[in-house]
């Protein structure tokens, strides 16, 4: 049991807790079509970049069972179209979340390894059998990859400590225990954390609705605020720290995250409370010198949903700047200042 | 013509814009019971601390026409029981509001003063009269409140600015123009403002709801932003400068104002634009000495409606320290620091 967000039923297909209904109610999707699990994820039935690249690996082997499964004759180029026109499909539904992209790449490389041998080839099976056994793996990674940032972080938390975080990094957006929230829930585990303020998370309130939903599931002691109101909480000296994820860091340690997120940390540096960032090794782009080269997604103005005649500015992301980054706490453990040396030793190193 | 958030109908009644409706219908209420507008404040159809004040003396009015303007003989006792009774209903709708019971004071006084003299009594209109006549005044005090809060505020505001503000206070918060609104409005009118960029304002959207609808309204260019985008708006360089409302200054310049302004006067100040508080006179209080004695009301947790499980933490009001605060701009000019100074000698000044 890694998470409720995602798993397999028990006749193989992908069940997929539908999060634009929650918190009030958990409807489960059972998806094995390319089609459906498209939409699950444009729809943001399932969101997180983590956990996006997860549900579109196992949409993909759940669908290859329902293609290939009845043992049919299949030809090579059959299969191998269908995978491939299966993963564009997929890779298209959120074009800007890499993760997506790569879990889409890794399948397809999976069923090359199958299509390239050398054996006959009469039915699909072979295919679907590594197919499955690739997306478990990018499922297990990412679980793997929670637990030890979890580990590494929860580390850093004193005891009888009051966390603030902001929207949503927990299982409901990984394939684990989550990036910034599984050092919370870890820490909370081993009887560190007296309180989790989580800030709402205008404008999609992954923060009152998401988080919110697991700090109550796990009990863990929660408390929502608005996002305009953590001033006023730090103000009051009741914060030991903060901890939020990234969505991409630059090689200086400028790291992108939900809009929130900069003001938090500066915030934080204002009232002299540690912040940190929470993400594992991948999210750091070596291709990436500085937060000023990180593109900001602006979105549409009826998430906001001002009165008429008016124009939005919404920006889906921030860019906190390296130097009010106390530390960046990875599944390769904790990157401290300068990040530009830090970054680069683990990036040195081998493995996923 | 200084609103149409209230105004008399033609056969004396209080016409009133129902906010809570906005911004998606426009719904006036004619109001001339005591009930009607004690539901109207409690309701919040009518809000914003100076507007209260003034829809509380015209309700009073109203409801006096309507009980004593048929003639019909009526004893002093009788009278004075009436508009005791109603003062204290109205001043009950919403307790904390110190602009209400200040007006219900003054409406009393007024009907007192026509009880109090020695002439015959016998029917109920002289008083309905000096009712009506200390209500408008009570208006038209709050409107050339905001004209000169608007004037003094506007020459601060230099050429193509882009000003960030929060809430809602304009006409529909006051009697008039409004107050950081209103020096918006007139530095617009003299072609200083290129665009007003407002904050969202959780929990109630007063931001989102009813300054971008004022803004439509006007034809004033202005852009939607929710709260956690403060901080990126001010990264880009884009301000020029933050200007809030208040709702209790104290003596020494700290000024309690909705959820969010703490924040954004940090983050102006890390930014290194200018942040100003416009608020008329009679928001300081010489009770006060300082912020720490400004009691902070904390909110239902409804208004912010997060998964259920967890606890909220609502804060209606923060307190931004005097250091943030570049100038308060009252309708008695504009107070620079040291605050304690420029405050002692407005208050010595004669007037309302």
């Amino acid at each position: 049991m890694y998470t409720e967000a995602i798993d397999w039923t028990t006749d193989g297909r992908v069940r997929l807790l539908d999060q634009t209904r929650l918190p009030s109610a958990e409807v489960f999707l059972e998806i094995d079509a390319i089609p459906d699990m498209v939409e699950a994820i444009h729809a943001l039935r399932v969101r997180g970049a983590p956990l996006i690249g997860v549900a579109a690996a196992m949409g993909l082997a759940a669908s290859a069972l329902r293609q290939f499964g009845n043992g049919h004759p299949r030809t090579r180029a059959e299969v191998e179209e269908w995978v491939l026109r299966a993963g564009r499909r997929l890779s298209a539904a959120r074009p800007t979340a890499v993760n997506l992209s790569w879990a889409v790449e890794r399948m397809v490389r999976a069923a090359r390894r199958v299509l390239g041998q050398a054996q006959p080839f009469d039915h699909g099976w072979p295919v679907v059998e590594e197919l499955w056994l690739e997306a478990q793996q990018i499922w297990d990674e990412d679980a793997a990859m929670c637990e030890a940032i979890g580990d590494a972080g929860a580390r850093l938390v004193p005891r009888e400590a009051d966390i603030l975080t902001i929207c949503n990094t927990g299982m409901l957006a990984t394939g684990g225990i989550g990036t910034a929230f599984g050092v919370l829930r870890r820490a909370w585990e081993t009887g560190r954390v007296r309180t989790v303020y989580a800030c709402e998370t205008r404008p999609l309130r992954q923060g009152a609705r998401l988080t919110a939903w697991e700090l109550a599931r796990l009990g863990m002691p929660g408390v929502v605020l608005v996002d305009g109101a953590a001033a006023a909480l730090l103000a009051r000296g009741r914060i030991t720290m903060v901890i939020a994820g990234a969505d991409r860091i630059a090689m200086n340690g400028d790291a992108a995250n939900k809009i929130g997120t900069l003001g938090l940390a500066r915030l934080a540096a204002a009232y002299r409370v540690p912040f940190y960032i929470a993400a594992p090794r991948s999210t750091i782009d070596p291709a990436t010198a500085t937060g000023k080269q990180i593109p900001i997604e602006e979105r549409g103005g009826s998430e906001v949903d001002p009165a008429p005649g008016v124009r939005v500015f919404n920006p889906a992301f921030d860019v906190t700047p390296a130097p009010l980054i106390r530390g960046i706490i990875t599944d390769r453990g904790v990157l401290r200042p300068p990040f530009s040396r830090s970054i680069a030793r683990i990036l040195e190193q081998e493995g996923p």
